[in-house]
């Protein structure tokens, strides 16, 4: 039996066992619970991780593909469904996951007792199927463990103060794996994932990406909105908030995967950490508005009330004379196709000469703490962009990311061209794992 | 338009609309619920009767097959998995099946909110699997109603008081129906089945199987105890106890079904309301068994204790001067085959002479107010059976009903000899509707 760590496995060094049990919390995607005997291995890997002197806690998605079948059922009723029903249905996913699991982890001659959202509970706001955790209760997770049970937690849902039923949204899941680590303060939440951590770009894109042994909750809150689908963005919000220890981690291997830390414990030898690419964007241009702050602010109050996911917002005087200006910002296509006839119509009442849609674009993301440090990055970039035909139709540049707007098609090639210039591939790791976590 | 029923359908008279509207439980079992089309149909039956002026509650089963494929990846994981963790995984078909009929009924232009056992709360005890409703909470129905939505509820599931989730085991979203119908006060709980009532025999078994109009709480309740399947045995305890009109209906057409009242409300022309038959009946004989009290209650202790549903217990001295007696009884075959090691255990301490078991048995069971009066009506059912070649290796009579153990292949034979011989058949209809229910 290996030596088990104590207290957080970033903080101290290795403790002996006796003082506190540790407590790890282990978060298991809709691949991993997709039939029994990949159940019978997530079983496995708690029982053993238990075994070596850890509490466990399992959150477990749904089977994949299962809810997608009956959530099409509820389409077929109705077009646009009641989302507060759409959570009733799409939360038994979790639930058939939680108690398989916990029957798995029985049959391995384990103890383990399934909690589902309501039964913690997993308090959220009221938006039915994007709703927000607020606060996580511990007693029942406390008590199964006290019990030396492997507490199998329901993730991507939980319940609002009226005892709804809610779901957190895709990839939500990660989200509960991480508030329940931050409410029980467990010394790691582990993501196990199907690919076998963070890179510095897509590997199936460009064959030099490199894992990434650690990363910075800033650097991989930009990387998750821009992208890179390792993780839902609320969970490393969360991860941030309350500094829980995050270990993005393969199941198909126990290799290490990439932790996920508070800056100042990331090393500070790398300055950028990946690339990040997301596809199926639009560009919207406002041109020739009257100038006035207002504008700006009516424009934003719209696309939050369409609920549109709004980037890379840029409002701008036409000339340093002129009285007009432009605001242009890009967005999911599938949410220009949402709110077009609504900006059609405040195009309209603005006044405004001309409205500009784009799509088939890409937002290519380059992201790390040394951007903060580099202005001259982002001309480097546009550069070489330009160098090799790509053309660059919008940019901005923040302290920690700079994204542009390419043609979708040329997306790939910008991804490799950046690595190479930015040397993401032939850069060292810059740290390696502190501590091993607890086996698993 | 019909006119609309307030207060109890089977008290009152017809009352104009406006003192209160009427409240109608309407349960739907697995079949009305398996396809969107059947969905849709149970939507328009309950709006059609909340547009007659009435306020509406759906009590909805899991659609018939679903929670089957999932039990059985729980079997495939432990031949004995857990029941809590089983109650979980069932209670999960429900859940789905309230969300598509509440969108289903919005579909259809109306509102519609629904409610799972543990939103209600259905309050249960922590028999899993199998648990008995000790509370129905009525508020968050009543607030759906006053919002003027169809509340539909979730049959068969509940919680117990730390909030595990449990079931009412097979056929308990009947009793759900009348647990709700109850805590309610409603005006009549509705039985939506594939049956259209409740028949002096089943008419597969006896083609001259007439629908009964109406029968006694207690009537129901023997005819459910012996093997008619229209009503889960418990719902009709829950009916008797809290006097909830219930109405047994077909799904398929508008027809008055079997109405379920009070004994004084049924009229006295009737003595004999029913045939039923249950097979896969075996019996059990403990012979020689020396006098005390105690061996009988101990019998008693231990088949409680196994779980084991058994009736025509019956204890007698071998002779009227011997110190021995004879102990005998009849139990579902399953339940002897589950128990039949402790059986002969106990047949040892006992020191009984013999344990003799004999199993492929059908209990036909004579049902009616009747009986009360008319002591020679088993002897000529026994005389009867007698005739036509039938042995009688059972007899018990009690207040209201005569049952006979007969061999399974003859079973179908006795039932029709009785039917005749009782003249079920020709006794014309003793009780019309004495009001419609609201139309549906």
């Amino acid at each position: 039996m290996k030596p088990t760590v104590i207290g957080s496995p970033l903080g101290g060094g290795v403790v002996p066992l006796g003082q506190r049990r540790p407590l790890i919390v282990k978060k298991f995607g809709g691949t991993s619970v997709a039939g029994i005997d990949r159940i019978r291995r997530i079983a496995r890997i708690a029982l053993e991780c238990q075994r070596a002197g850890n509490d466990v806690v399992v959150v477990v998605s749904a089977m994949a593909g299962e809810t997608d079948r009956l959530l099409k059922l509820a389409h077929q009723l109705l077009p646009l469904p009641d989302s507060r029903e759409l959570d009733v249905i799409a939360a038994t996913g979790e639930q058939v996951s939680v108690a398989l699991t916990a029957l798995a982890i029985q049959a391995e001659g384990g103890q383990a007792f399934s909690l589902l959202g309501h039964q913690l509970p997993v308090l959220t706001d009221k938006a039915f199927t994007r709703a927000r955790i607020q606060w996580v209760e511990q007693g029942p997770i406390r008590r199964a463990l006290a019990r030396g049970q492997i507490a199998v937690v329901a993730g991507f849902q939980g319940v609002d103060a009226e005892n709804n039923i809610t779901t957190l949204g895709r990839g939500g899941s990660d989200t509960t794996a991480v508030a329940v680590a931050a409410a029980l303060r467990a010394d790691v939440c582990e993501i196990y994932t199907d690919v076998d951590g963070v890179y510095t770009a897509d590997p199936r894109v460009c064959p030099s990406g490199r894992k990434l042994s650690a990363v910075s909750y800033e650097e991989m809150l930009e990387l998750a909105s821009l992208g890179a689908k390792v993780l839902q963005v609320r969970s490393v919000e969360i991860a941030m908030k309350y500094e829980v220890p995050v270990h993005v981690r393969s199941s198909f291997s126990e290799e290490e995967g990439t932790r996920i830390l508070p800056r100042e414990q990331v090393l500070e030898a790398r300055r950028l950490s990946g690339l990040a690419c997301e596809r199926g964007q639009a560009r919207v241009e406002l041109l020739g508005v009257e100038c006035s702050p207002e504008q700006v602010a009516e424009l934003t109050d719209l696309l939050a009330e369409l609920n549109v996911s709004v980037d890379m917002l840029c409002h701008a005087r036409c000339s340093p004379e002129s009285t007009q200006a432009n605001i242009n910002f890009t967005l999911p296509e599938g949410d220009l196709r949402r709110s077009l006839q609504s900006l059609e119509q405040f195009t309209t009442r603005l006044g405004a000469r001309e409205l500009r849609v784009s799509d088939g674009l890409a937002k290519v993301s380059l992201v790390g703490i040394g951007l903060r440090s580099d202005p001259g990055i982002a001309a480097r970039l546009c550069r070489c962009l330009n160098q090799h035909g790509i053309s660059v139709s919008g940019l901005v540049v923040n302290e920690l990311r700079v994204s542009c707007l390419v043609d979708a098609a040329a997306a790939d090639q910008a991804v490799r061209l950046l690595h190479d210039l930015f040397g993401l591939a032939g850069e060292a790791p810059v740290m390696e794992p502190m501590t091993s976590s607890a086996p698993a």
